[in-house]
């Protein structure tokens, strides 16, 4: 699959060497294309920089991710992304540092996202899952992680399931993207547990347990 | 163990009867004993009811599992908590049902209830789990659900943690108290996947996936 990534921050980077190694061609778009290129050399990734309209042009999946603060310059940048699927990796950040406490958001950032990325079909994932544990492997002896995915387009959502799912994860469908909501506060639990309890990003990840539906 | 439990809504009576089942001791504090006498009787429980400052003065370690709305009076009709291991199984529910998103708040609830309990030795627990997939068994395949606690009271944590474990649970440690903030959030996405995406709560479970620290 063609992946354009609009943004080469560490995550951004981790999610494009990720899809690269899986063997999907990748554009990382980046404000600095031409040290991505130096990074990609140096990695000996098979994958090219440029810049975000570039990766969104380039992209039948673009994968938005960027820090919150500057998403909305970043959407701009990426001129008309009507027509692509939009995956939103992103967190709102909140005050202190706790994603939404105390920092008095009424809806999700997915949804403003939305609202921004006009006429694109915005899929949330990966967005409290660490590129450092992608990279580390999806394995946790015999289980995997869980990816949680909402949006409002079911074509969309089939392919970021596809995705998701040959990427040796195990997808979780959350329904309408209104319920990004719910899973954006995710990222601040594994934000914690990784920088402030301990653990290292690339040794946790979230799982659903499931059992037989009656 | 002696535990009190304050309210008898649905988490409040699967509590009590999952842990009476594990052979505590159990005094389920209610606004409506006799009713409650009335179910324990009819589960064939060993357990009894009372008032929430009875459960209070009975527990080793109280229960707190109230809605919201009602938690202020109940800590009020509760007695002096001073001392006491206070376990707040409770979320703060957000406007539109979405926990943490456009309800304003600045702190978690389990922050105000410390400030309400006035002495007590709070301890997040339980906030993310349907009482439901307690009484269903904690084996989903080779895996336990993770219980993330969290409070600043280390001994407190000790035996919460304790509690955690010999329930069949898998107890994880989120620090100090203020990261309930964290906490909270999981109980808004649990509810959706349980209620509204088809899984019923009894089924579901978060676990967090861990793998050897470097």
């Amino acid at each position: 699959m063609k992946i354009g990534i609009i943004g080469s921050g560490s995550m951004g980077q981790a999610l494009g060497k990720f899809f690269a190694l899986a063997g999907h061609d990748i554009l990382l778009g980046s404000r600095t294309p031409q040290r991505v290129n130096e990074w990609i050399a140096t990695e000996g990734l098979t994958a090219r920089s440029g810049s975000y309209a570039e990766a969104t042009q380039f992209g039948d999946l673009v994968l938005l991710v960027t820090r919150w603060a500057e998403t909305p310059a970043a959407i701009q940048a990426a001129g008309s992304l009507a027509g692509k699927i939009l995956v939103d990796c992103s967190n709102p950040s909140g005050a202190d540092g706790f994603y939404h406490v105390g920092d008095g958001r009424m809806i999700s950032g997915a949804e403003e996202i939305a609202q921004w990325a006009s006429g694109a079909k915005v899929v949330l994932a990966f967005n409290s899952i660490y590129g450092s544990m992608l990279l580390a492997g999806t394995q946790f002896g015999d289980d995997n992680p869980s990816a949680f995915y909402c949006g409002d387009d079911e074509n969309a959502k089939a392919v970021v399931a596809q995705l998701l799912q040959a990427a040796g994860l195990d997808p979780v469908d959350a329904g309408a993207l209104k319920n990004a909501r719910y899973l954006e506060p995710l990222a601040g639990l594994m934000a914690h547990l990784g920088e402030n309890m301990g653990w290292g990003g690339e040794n946790i990840a979230y799982k659903l347990l499931r059992r037989r539906r009656d």
